[in-house]
């Protein structure tokens, strides 16, 4: 196990962002690049990584599901996101590891709230309650016009399947909350090569490391 | 449709109380009668009584699901009851019409805060904001010890399945919840006869019917 300075508190880092701009790619590559250096790295994502989550992330995702209330969609990821923290990420910060999570609770504000136009304080503040207010040390946001990221997919899910007006507010939702919070954020350009990409998030993790 | 003098907002009655205690059928007598005098009644429940209710009562209620975080709980309930009021309970009060649910939003009050030693008021927060905060005209309460009512079923579900400290928690905090707003609450003694039961509500409801 890591003896790096953040020990005690363990290190969370989110990646966020819409569709088809590599989530999944970088934190495998942050994931390897850290366990590479000696750290111990929980890769997770939402929603859907506890068996709860699996049959939660069926119902929002799965086009069968139809039309949703926006609050019950809101409660729905906000209970995944309830287990995933208590049951996953929590229990891996405080043995001290690395956990690397392919969205939180930006996804909810972003999706939720500017996305299906809910009030985002109110979608902020069951979020908060579900997450027991923990946030992460890093977001690093993976920026990608909607129009780029979609065409990557042949079938959409239920949220994928959603207008481009709706990607267009979610994509402005995560820049808008990375802008008034840059000590906590990292926005790249997701146009970038792989590897440029990993080059950039791995120098601001590093930083992290040497400082934290 | 009645002509009633609640025709512009309906009429929102709720049973609850803990388990064992003739909810259902005391509902169905109640829209009984209505339905005798010429309202129409929806009669309905929670957790299910929706297409995305039914899967989430699979989830909170199946004893295969094992422990769930109490948060992850709340906010699959939460969930279940925005869905209810959004396509259920709300179009039928628009409508004029009478609606009767087996269990709401004091249920999580007592179940997942009193019963799981939640925060109340945080609890409750979560559940005004997933209904609206829709609240009923009349709640009625049938109440009974826990070992009177628990005795009844020979299979428990999860909830059911709690000890007998977390029932009788769940019995003071409906009790509480009725002499705190005595003009919203009726409680009854549910060891009567079924009749005997039925009578005092239809009273209740029949003075509501002249005044409302």
């Amino acid at each position: 196990m890591s003896t790096g300075a953040f020990s005690d508190t363990g290190l969370f880092v989110c990646f966020e962002g819409g569709e088809g701009g590599g989530k999944s790619t970088q934190s495998r590559l942050l994931q390897q690049w850290l366990e590479a250096d000696g750290h111990e790295v929980v890769l997770t994502f939402e929603p859907g990584d506890t068996e709860v989550g699996k049959r939660i992330r069926q119902i929002v995702l799965s086009p069968e599901t139809g039309e949703l209330s926006n609050r019950t969609e809101v409660l729905l990821y906000a209970a995944d996101k309830a287990e995933h923290v208590d049951t996953v990420v929590l229990p891996a910060l405080r043995a001290g590891r690395v956990v690397i999570t392919d969205r939180y609770v930006d996804s909810a504000l972003a999706y939720q709230g500017a996305g299906r136009t809910e009030a985002v304080a109110e979608v902020e503040a069951v979020n908060r309650w579900a997450t027991r207010d923990l946030r992460p040390h890093l977001t690093v946001v993976l920026d990608l016009a909607p129009q780029a990221g979609l065409g990557r997919f042949e079938e959409r899910d239920r949220i994928e399947g959603e207008s481009l007006e709706f990607h267009q507010r979610v994509r402005e939702a995560f820049l808008a909350m990375a802008a008034a919070d840059p000590d906590h954020y990292l926005v790249v350009d997701a146009r970038g090569s792989i590897e440029e990409i990993h080059a950039v998030i791995r120098a601001r993790v590093a930083a992290m490391l040497v400082t934290a």
